[in-house]
């Protein structure tokens, strides 16, 4: 189950030579869609995150499926999957058309000013921890 | 030991509001590196591969491990771990001032204009597997 | 008055070390701006242009009023001034907040698969004219 | 006579499904090739500014003369047209294998971190004026 769907048409921009989506162009959309999360469904946005700190991904371990064409109606949708003190783990799934386009896990970490893992502030942590419940 | 070396300074293009590296400009430096690799190592350049193919990526294993800054002098270290007879895997290892910032891992497909796979040519096959060759 | 509307809140993406827009988004969302202009209200989106031609900018006059941050809710309003045979000029107003951030006058030709300047297809022809014909 | 040269292969990441670079990216190409300028001949790389303030530009004058291709070996030209207290005046002319591609014309303002029009320092100031000096 999805804790967050994004929908992202490809667009022009997008798309490469091969009239496919160039995979730079990928980590945007996952970026895009971590922000609107977080501005959505955590209510603190990256705007004012990063007024204090940031919230840097770790690293990703991505599958690209099938190609992703011009024009493609792309949803991704994002699982939180664990929630550490400092951390989040999240995966996401992108399909068009009932197809898998990609797959991607990645960890974020927050950090203050000086980027050093700090702790969730307490109301997020309590946002992220009810959202991850598992329904009764 | 690595097959091929890309310098890329951290230009101003790269950064992000907390003045280090957005992660997709790592992604478009990788697939920078990976053209020229092509080009200089193999004489087979992007332009030519791509009027009658491609070389699309599977996926990525990607760590983060400091960040880089504006201004840094990247290093992209390119290293061929595995020819397959349609596949490549390689290996990079981006560093700045002798500290990691991002290690990645990715196999390419060399894909014909229907992006089905397709064996590497042979002089292209050649030249990689001279090029992986330990030294003797 | 403007013909089309399109909203783009101030992304992480789009944003720099100094914490406001690089001037490449602001070109990217007039492209996309363009890009739905054509899909919502011409009903001839881009990636259906783009199977037998395109429609290229052949310059811009952009000015850059006030910066737009992390956040801003930007709106681009796209006015049509002038219809060619082959080509179309536009006018982009780009406000926050009630202050112009910038603006933007181009003009888009139609061309064929050979890159060459090709008559609007008449039923296209015919929704830019209705389109800009002045309210009565 | 130009005062600085820039040359930009066109690389896979610059180009759209028409094969031909995507206008977002002569920005960026004209914001690389500038960067490289105060970092080249003025000796104050943009990473310096940053740290107190910033040169953005006010506007942009430019007109796609004929479109660039993956692979072509683009050429930056960039002259030195006007120096004012706080401002600069530059203009751009890219070619590839003798022909346009595109020319521009902007202008930068140096300014402080409350990002107001600010003079330059007076060493940039006197090294900006000796280039602009016709030679005797």
């Amino acid at each position: 189950m999805a804790h967050f769907s994004y929908p992202q048409k490809v667009l022009f921009k997008h798309c490469d030579p091969a009239g496919i989506v160039f995979y730079p162009r990928f980590f945007e959309m996952i970026n895009d869609a971590i922000e609107a999360l977080f501005a959505d469904l955590l209510r603190w946005p990256f705007e004012e995150i990063h007024q204090s700190g940031a919230v840097p991904t770790k690293g990703f371990e991505v599958e690209f499926k099938a190609p992703a064409r011009h024009g493609d109606q792309l949803t991704l949708e994002i699982t939180l999957t664990k929630l550490g003190r400092t951390s989040l783990a999240l995966e996401t799934l992108a399909t068009a058309d009932g197809t898998t386009r990609f797959t991607a896990k990645q960890t974020l970490v927050h950090v203050g000013d000086t980027l050093r893992p700090t702790p969730w502030p307490e109301p997020i942590r309590q946002r992220l921890t009810s959202l991850m419940e598992p329904d009764t």
